[in-house]
């Protein structure tokens, strides 16, 4: 498996969204009956394309005239939405396929989520539509929409109330009921969603390729995704590359982090989920945020609908009681936004503007602005023009609400905003429906709380710097990748093997007697280290195969004979391939360093600091394939850890550059050998003072069962 | 300073909240100026006691007869609503003081927040309200209210569309625009406030009296408190512990946790900011809820409005559909709440009601219940039943606002929960207003997200937590207090001190000469520990004042003349008193014990494990005031770092007893000597295995400037 994406863009998406016709397989004559609902909603939506119902029993169905057949119809429709039960499906699926249509969602339920049996009907089911070559979303789904082409093949609902009737926000959903709360909630929010898809089991179909295929719309600004579990890692990573090329921010809610959500989302689905830290590193890779929370999914898809992302970090706040711009100060510094001060010049005329407010950064306006609004459009100028700050949060409470001030305040914002459209203005405010709207068709983002309005804005910034990394090199490929010798794998062959990669360890000789063991370590220098060496013994140090500060030669040989009994007497059975003897690498900082293979992802690379406290504290770094020395220092930098290697406290600087170096070579290496590797492990790996480099002490290999 | 709540209940706010009889001095015929306002709102809210407006310029206010001055008005009023330019306060305090009134509001800014003259105007104000017995609110507030008197003393427009009526919530804010704020977002989601208090620039009466009088008050059930800053920490303490007594819940924001935060608060008010984290350790020990956003403190005054706490941590889960089980399971991991499973009983029992539903916790109903609602209230009796979980979350989406189901499925859950109304059972839905507030009227707690609801039961359970832990002990004065010596401290000098107070160190003793340093090692042990001692050299081992290993006597006596050397050399007008030789401890867990002065709430008792790292990671445990060994023990086991303690990894487990013991004493000899010490440090402390004790290393006392 390499890191570059390779999926093709999947097709027939067109026909699934804006078809140019339509066949509506089992429709119903009753508008309120699931098989009757899709057609019902394509009427009411205005779809100008042809429908054709097909329906053996009836001559018309809702007013339209019905075929008995698919056959019977006398055009290819591009889609079909097929409203039978499951047992029927088999026929209905290569009807389909006989008759060339584009693509067809199956609503029904009974396949994979019950049991065996209905996992190889599904499986059935997805293979004649993948030989067919027809585009298959579901089963067991709520169908999708295209609002601009008013395209409704779904019963879901949550489009009972209003039909969307055009937008550029597109969800996607392996649930179909939490889909549909999503366009619930978007609709409340006042965003609007141009493209609505549900997946279900993903027989043929999954959140990857609508995800890839969305992010190639011209009329898609944001995409919602949700998934449960992902079973390709490789066709997610190629749609979040398309979307990172694309600059399509994705705000994706991977549910299952929590043990007894994992279990609940594996009964739900079919779905393998992956470990959940690899779905942080992954997004963080591909610029995707990752939201945890519905209301933070909504929150950041309504930020991204209006399309301007801020440049950078910098915040300004106008505020009209300054006890909300200390609440918006801790927010800031929570979510990383800095709120540095104004220049002298521009506190100065912030003085003059309003001698009754403060005159920095967050300003307080106090209530002067009452008598006068051009003190808030001042304040503004000021704010952007002197300021320059990347995005202005106001907080304006209840006044916005106001029959007296309201509109006042948003003209005098907007004359004040007008040349720096492209930086987002946020106000906090309570209103009524009515008026939030009316300030956002100013062109400002409106949050109820400041914290959300903090953390969308943190979001945005994020979204804007994902962009501008680059995404994963498709390393790897140039690592010498040679044939690895059959394992299992000792200390020894595991260093031997890392170290023709690249990988530096302590000067080390294996020696096979207690003279050789003498002569060894007065070579590699005192005091030594000696452990035994056998493919058979994981675990040194439990049976006491590990001997520190062996001082001298006489020692060395001693430590020969005892190391060799203990493993006799621990393991008889053991191949004890002798004993190592290295030197006793210098003091430095201890990390980890190492690699495991991901059942859906492949390869991840691992790093963190100090030995068990990298564990104690998760403060690790983790990141999907291979990585380059960019990402590598990143991941470095990442970690609390990071400080011990930089002079923390008076510590000495240790070398970075080389531990990013060792990070390259081990994921290069688990990359290049995927297919036989199942973890590397180095820990710890002493770095040194700068310029000194880095040592790994001890080294550990494991073999993918059943490859050697 | 004790550590026992000492300040007495606050008088005059009985004449404040529920006066009998109200002058409003500076009234206004205009009921939209200021001066008008609250004798509007005190006629619209139907205030049946007398009101005096006081008027020089009018014979008639607003329709009532008014008075020219004070000393006119027939009575003596319980309270005066004081609506004049902060040039006139001097005489209308004095006027008050004069008629007897029991308390009165200021509204006028221009005091302490505006520089040194106001500042010394308001402390005039406050000695002269203090001397004549005279309860004052203010300056630079917005005055309070109590709901079910009609007796509204306010003027913000917070309560313009609508005048509570009263309610069991309390809200005492610092900043009256925060304040109105909270009070317009708990109109908004049917919380009834029935006291609202302002503080403002609290001269006479600070938010800690306000707690403190309305955690006595029966009507009141939840307490919802912001403040930028807190002068008065024992009282502040006082009004906590009363809370805690009464079981009040109190669900307080104190802002000003960011750097930029900070000095916009102290820009904002005249209060000193206390360090952020004792507030966390204050308000962790007296079970108060730190709310960190208005939404979370508005969620949870929520859910205490209803009045039930459950009764642990246990969760049940109920769900349309299975996706949203899995978001709760992930929120409910991230909160600490417990998701376990069924029974087998209850599993069997489920899958006879809905066979297919699933059959455990969470339980997914799936669309079962649409022909049959018993299935729900069956399921919600097994789980409160069978599953014994102390509340359960349902997951209804957009369903209750459905014309078909809606009223179905609140009667289904209502039927299903009516014999456990001691538990709070909450529904996660998205409905029309007069929907949610019918499901609250059947006793429901309603979210519209998954991961607010999980956060405000978290709240409950930790509020109910807080209830059940005892308050700090009176600690600190049986310590034997004995008289300090004059300071500086050498470290030799702050070991004696600490170790007659308990604290254990390595046998060690300080000499004078090469020849005593030989014999003293010799005595304590090898290899020993040198130290040069002086009360003038804070840092030794910046100047190479420390040995460690010194092997034999030999090198015991050369490492004296060496150490007295390099004292000499760096320090040449240091006193050196000789030097400390002490056994080197073996080895065990390090950690940190000190305590530190904080200037707002006297001593603060400190724990981390780890060296640098305890600072790294944030991860210690703090706490205000003297410590008994229950709570040093909940301090030990409250860091990450813990684990180090108690076998992780296969470590030995340390003596955890006798660190608590330790804590407990540095704790008690910081309360018991607050006058004299700013900080005591022991860096490092070795935990020795179970049964072994600890060993302080190393100690450091700071004395307080100006006390010796």
């Amino acid at each position: 498996m390499s890191a570059v994406p390779s999926s093709p863009v999947p097709t027939g998406f067109e026909q699934a969204f804006r078809p140019r016709s339509v066949a509506v397989i089992g429709a119903s004559d009753d508008p309120s009956r699931i098989s009757g609902r899709a057609l019902h909603y394509l009427r009411r939506a205005g779809y100008r394309g042809s429908v054709y119902p097909v329906n053996h029993q009836r001559a018309t169905v809702q007013g339209l005239p019905a075929y008995p057949s698919l056959d019977a119809v006398p055009d290819v429709p591009d889609m079909a939405l097929i409203c039978l039960p499951a047992r029927l499906l088999r026929q209905a699926v290569a009807d389909c396929v006989a008759k060339g249509v584009g693509a067809a969602v199956v609503y029904a339920a009974g396949f994979a989520e019950t049991g065996e049996q209905g996992q190889a009907l599904q499986e059935e089911l997805a293979e004649t539509a993948r030989r067919g070559n027809l585009r298959l979303f579901g089963p067991n789904c709520l169908g999708l929409l295209h609002a601009a082409s008013g395209f409704v093949g779904t019963f879901s609902s949550a489009f009972d109330e209003a039909i969307p009737t055009g937008g550029n926000v597109a969800v996607v959903s392996q649930s179909g009921a939490y889909g549909g709360h999503l366009a619930y909630l978007c609709r409340r929010r006042n965003i609007d969603v141009g493209y609505w898809v549900s997946t279900g089991n993903e027989a043929g179909t999954d959140v990857a390729d609508c995800v890839h295929w969305l992010a190639l719309q011209d009329d898609v600004s944001v995409i919602l995704a949700y998934a449960e579990g992902v079973r390709d890692g490789e066709r997610l990573r190629t749609a979040l590359a398309v979307a990172h090329e694309r600059r399509k921010p994705v705000v994706f809610m991977k549910v299952g982090s929590s043990d007894s959500g994992a279990a609940a989302a594996r009964s739900h689905t079919a779905s393998l989920a992956g470990s959940d830290s690899v779905y942080d590193a992954l997004f963080r890779q591909y610029g995707v945020h990752r939201a945890r929370t519905t209301q933070e999914q909504v929150d950041l898809a309504y930020a991204c609908s209006r399309g301007v992302l801020p440049a950078g970090r910098g915040l300004g706040i106008v505020t009209v009681s300054g006890g909300f711009g200390v609440q918006l100060c801790d927010a800031a510094e929570r979510y990383g936004l800095e709120v540095a001060g104004l220049p002298e010049a521009a506190r100065a005329r912030l003085r003059e503007i309003n001698p009754m407010g403060s005159d920095d950064n967050p300003c307080d306006t106090t209530a002067g602005w009452l008598n006068d609004m051009s003190l808030i459009t001042d304040t503004y100028r000021v704010m952007y023009a002197e300021g320059d700050y990347d995005s202005v949060i106001g907080s304006f409470t209840m006044l916005p609400d106001s029959p007296t001030y309201g509109e006042g305040i948003k003209e005098a914002i907007r004359k004040g905003t007008a040349d720096f459209m492209d930086r987002p203005t946020v106000l906090c405010m309570e209103a009524r429906p009515e008026v939030v709207r009316s300030y956002e068709e100013a062109g400002f983002l409106v949050y109820d709380d400041s914290e959300r309005a903090v953390a969308a804005l943190d979001g945005l910034a994020r979204l804007r710097e994902g962009f501008e990394r680059p995404l994963p090199a498709p390393a790897g490929k140039d690592t010498p990748r040679r044939e690895l010798p059959a394992g299992p794998f000792s200390e020894a062959a595991a260093q031997r093997l890392l170290a023709s990669a690249g990988v530096p360890f302590p000067l080390s000789r294996v020696v096979t007697s207690a003279r050789e063991a003498a002569e060894a370590a007065a070579s590699t220098g005192f005091p030594a280290v000696m452990k035994i060496v056998s493919p058979d013994i994981a675990h040194k140090t439990e049976i006491g195969g590990v001997l520190l500060g062996v001082a001298d030669a006489e020692a060395a040989a001693a430590a020969f004979t005892e190391l060799t009994a203990r493993a006799a007497a621990a393991c008889p059975e053991a191949r004890v391939e002798g004993v190592l003897v290295a030197r006793t690498a210098p003091r430095g900082v201890e990390v980890i360093v190492g690699a495991r293979r991901d059942p859906v992802f492949g390869p991840v690379v691992v790093f963190g600091t100090g030995g068990v406290r990298a564990e104690l504290y998760r403060d690790v770094a983790t990141r999907v394939g291979a990585v380059d020395r960019d990402e590598a220092l990143r991941m470095i930098a990442e970690t609390r850890g990071h400080a011990l290697l930089t002079g923390f406290r008076g510590a000495p600087e240790a070398d970075v550059d080389a531990l990013a170096d060792l990070l390259v070579t081990v994921s290069a290496f688990a990359v290049a050998h995927a297919d036989r590797i199942e973890a590397v492990e180095l820990n710890p790996v002493v770095v040194l003072a700068a310029g000194q480099g880095v040592l790994a002490l001890d080294a550990l290999l494991l073999e993918r069962e059943g490859t050697s």
